[in-house]
This record gives C-alpha cells, sequence and structure tokens, in this order.
C-alpha cells in the first residue's frame, strides 16, 4: 500500500520561500503569477493490509515526525 | 486559476532525504515503511484566462526555474 502524504503551511504562517518564488517567476518575465505556495510531498511504500490502521499510523507518523504541527497542516491519502 | 506543480527526483537518482526519512519511522517504531521519497509541491495563483496557454506558461516556468530538469520531473495541474 502506498500513503502520500501533503504538507503545507498553515494559513497566516510567513511563507518566505513562496514570496521568492513568485518573485522570481515575476522577475523572468511571468507576469501572471500572483502569488505562490511551497509544500512538500512524501510517498512512503507501507507493508501494512488494512486502510483504516494504516491512515492511523500515518496520522502518527506526521505528528511524530513528518510534519511540524505548530506551523503545518497534512493530508493523507492511501492507494492500493 | 491555480496551477498545482508537483515535482519529484527522476527514477535511479540518490534520493538522501527519503532514505532518512524512512530510517527515523523505522526507527520510531513504525516497521511498516519500505521506503519513502520526498518531493516538492507547488501551488500557483495565476491571472491567466486560457488553460492551454496558461499549463505552456507554466511548463516554461519549471524548465526555467522551479524543477532541476537533470534531476528532476514534474507534473502540472491546472483548477479553476
Amino acid at each position: 500500500m502506498k500513503a502520500i502524504v501533503y504538507i503545507g503551511l498553515k494559513p497566516g504562517v510567513l511563507d518566505p520561500q513562496g514570496r521568492a518564488i513568485a518573485r522570481s517567476l515575476n522577475d523572468l518575465g511571468f507576469a501572471e503569477v500572483n502569488s505562490a505556495l511551497q509544500g512538500k510531498i512524501i510517498e512512503l511504500d507501507l507493508s501494512s493490509e488494512e486502510k483504516t490502521e494504516a491512515k492511523q499510523r500515518v496520522e502518527q507518523m506526521c505528528e511524530k515526525l513528518l510534519a511540524n504541527t505548530v506551523i503545518e497542516s497534512y493530508r493523507i491519502e492511501l492507494r492500493d
């Protein structure tokens, strides 16, 4: 089973990386870019069988290691 | 219009960050994790009207700035 974890900054948290991307794109002539947000995507290959339990375990992984829940939010997708 | 750009390492490229994640999860007791891949996700807010042209422009942004096409591949999704 595969788990895809999307991690992004919570709304209101300063995103200097996103700003740098938007500004650089503007400087390169892409004037249509109003703003940019950068996040992470982590794809896990799991040897789990049961979806509900797998999701709970991945939530624990996010809380303990993958996401900094003070400033980041996460979303989990499971695929067979 | 929003463009979501997914950027990941091409197959075969060494991914030390993914390995570190998988190993740390194993060390924390998540033995079901076989491997991990880490990628980036960039969400762009665009003031474009026309989808086909917007996609071409975002492809140019990936080639010029967002992705390192020697080692990374990218995928673009457009949303209204």
